[in-house]
């Protein structure tokens, strides 16, 4: 049998690689469109951060040992062009311009995700980029080093933009940051979201809201970033405004489509056509809070997904539970975490939500080291029911989150979860957890 | 009606103060034996360990408040002494020698635990001490500041004593740990309590295993701890054999008792007596894996059983579920956390379990500061139920240990644990997180 798997990143290497391990003697293709396979790209704005470190730790693992070690056929420079759903059969063209074929058996779709680039003028220059690949981790860090490099504007405040305005930072770099939106992470609870807006603030961040990028040009020897009311000389502009799913040649071959264009499947990850399964940053998921498809693009359900397919594929049938939507990031000193839904995602979900936000503290009575942990929980008064989570805090807020995401699972109540048996010694916490 | 309650810390207290909020009319009598009330008990070895801290900042709450601002008849230095169920009535003698007997129509019995001292000579000796209530802490650092304490044998190598032994080192004194048993820890996987005994030895704490205290003798001007094959001489001599409920009275009052002498309570808090509770350290509870009564004297559960026991008191019914024996403490740079069952407790059980011990890192790939965090969890092959889990690490142990408890409670398999949305960022763990 012949398993051929589109995208060579966390979804498409962990189905070759588990598929493998499965069955040794299946035939597994895949086809990567760039030179880089299994590399850490989540971990780029910390690599970015530091002069020091070279980019090509970030490599997990090299495309030799997937070939020698595992026997999979890993094939870099190879862009898929067309899905023919009919003959079962894959085309495109090598990165030397060489067409190719590939009859399949069964097909992964793990594309993944592109960058949202705005269709104003000048995003072309150099200097302008955005952060997916590690090929555009490389960029960055050799325009930084290569060029004058003092101020950069980032456009979108989302947890890429942040995490990158903190490298910046690190980089001694003055940063602006810009988006059309008046708030700060709009999914988080708004006292929440003014934590984190003086964090950023007192680390020297300009942060302009109600600014949408009209178009970048090129300006005495740099860059201006040129919005309604404000025009912002720059050396180096970094698009953070999100992704959008690699789904083009999917609905072309004519596959179902799901939430923001993402992959539709099923809980066995099989799209519309039952010898096509689809994971990873361009394939949506259920959630397990509203029953409702999502479209919510994260390393770790890219992982598990492109297991699951392997086993699928094998023939061990493997279904997936839904998402929670757990998230974690951090910024400067403050960790930033969700679960589930906020306030209004739980409204459009159906539910008549109550939220709940208090202000604890990290540390147990009179313990040194002290510092404030926000916490926002929403529930259904009719179900009694936990529908997320939100924390804001300096320690503590990062690995918390993961016990309101099992009880997501779980569905548990909030009176149920609130009667848990969670540790404490003074270190870590209150007696009463702040969860609690 | 009048609601007396025989002991004013973790679990007394907060009856008393939840009591008052219900039913502010309700007359509440707190019964203490000692002067304290209100403290954080377990920041005391925090507190020890740094000359400059005043203990008495463990005072979370004065007893003037509680009478003031609360309307609690807190009385302290009042030693019960009898329980007449018969009469409804208590009875004891005051600090002063003063008898005293009081009415109730409910009790409370949050009497608490003592610790364990062994029937030798010697340990009514200055400078052996037990650690439990604040005048003991008081007593601790008023001997190293006034005598020349340079070398402490410690009794036991459970979590206080561990704790304490930091303590004593942070204060740069000497420090021989000794216990009966030939393992640290025996709930602990033994690779996991073996990384524990690296790091206190790394931290020049003398472990002495199977060396039972037969004597503490006074000898030269200090003391001497004499076991069957070595004699230590020291300066001082702590006590750390855990402790027992202090549940004398009751089973003289004829109500039942249940594991290690605790007080039998139902899910209500109720003693075999309809008009007495009990709650904290002295009572035990129902664990959620095993669904076996079991005595897991700690923190949190004190004040939720307080709580439940006032709300029952006040006619709103409250029932608590079971605990998940969920406990961190933290030693030198490591944090060590458990949750459930062990692997003997659950055959013990009656299960046939299956433990597993993987090894992993704090952060993700590549990123600076990894540590490794090793983690044992135990499940039931034949439901697929999770029965428990333990961890060790440098960082990110404490709160992870929330996730498994709260799975517990739940009744979670593990394949449904494994299969959980949980939050991934490089500074926090790698892509599947350690539980997972």
């Amino acid at each position: 049998m012949h398993f051929v798997i589109i995208g060579g990143d966390a979804a498409g290497m962990s189905a070759a690689s588990r598929s493998k391990r499965n069955h040794p003697d299946l035939e597994v293709t895949v086809l990567e469109k760039t030179m880089d396979v299994s590399y850490s790209a989540c971990g780029m704005p910390y690599n970015i951060a530091d002069p020091a470190r070279d980019i090509e730790e970030l490599v997990v693992r090299r495309a030799e040992v997937f070939r020698e070690k595992q026997g999979i056929d890993l094939l870099t420079g190879h862009l898929v062009e067309g899905i023919l759903p009919a003959e079962k059969k894959v085309v495109g063209t090598t990165s030397e311009g060489q067409p190719f074929s590939f009859p399949y058996d069964k097909l992964l779709i793990a594309s993944g995700a592109s960058p949202v680039i705005p269709d104003i003028p000048g995003t072309d220059l150099p200097g302008v980029t955005a952060l997916k690949s590690l090929a555009d981790g490389r960029k960055i860090k050799q325009y930084i080093e290569e060029n004058q490099v003092r101020r950069v504007v980032v456009v979108g405040m989302g947890y890429i933009a942040l995490e990158m305005s903190e490298a910046f930072r690190a980089l001694d770099l003055d940063v602006t940051m810009l988006k059309p939106n008046p708030n700060l992470l709009p999914w988080l609870e708004p006292s929440l979201a003014q934590v984190v807006q003086e964090e950023l603030e007192s680390h020297s961040l300009e942060l302009m809201f109600g600014q949408k990028l009209k178009a970048v040009e090129a300006y005495s020897g740099g860059l201006r970033a040129v919005c309604d009311d404000a025009t912002i000389g720059t050396d180096m502009v970094l698009i953070a405004m999100g992704v959008h799913p690699n789904s083009a040649i999917a609905g072309e071959a004519g596959l179902e489509l799901s939430v923001g264009n993402s992959l539709a499947v099923d809980r066995k990850l099989q799209t519309s056509d039952s010898h096509i399964y689809a994971a990873g940053d361009c394939a949506d998921a259920i959630h397990v809070v509203s029953q409702a498809k999502v479209w919510v693009p994260l390393a770790l359900r890219a992982n598990r997904a492109g297991w699951a397919v392997a086993d699928n594929v094998c023939g061990r049938e493997m279904e997936l539970p839904g998402i929670a939507g757990t998230a974690v990031f951090k910024v400067f000193d403050l960790e930033i975490a969700r679960t589930g839904l906020c306030m209004h995602e739980a409204v459009a979900a159906g539910f008549d939500p109550v939220g709940v936000t208090i202000k604890t503290r990290s540390k147990a009575h009179a313990h040194p080291g002290n510092t404030t942990i926000y916490v926002h929980m929403v529930g259904d008064p009719k179900s009694g029911r936990l529908l997320g989570a939100q924390m804001v805090g300096r320690e503590g807020v990062a690995h918390r989150i993961n016990a309101p995401a099992v009880a997501l699972h779980a569905q548990m109540t909030v009176s149920a979860f609130g009667e848990s048996d969670l540790a404490y010694a003074p270190p870590f916490g209150p007696t009463w957890d702040p969860l609690l």
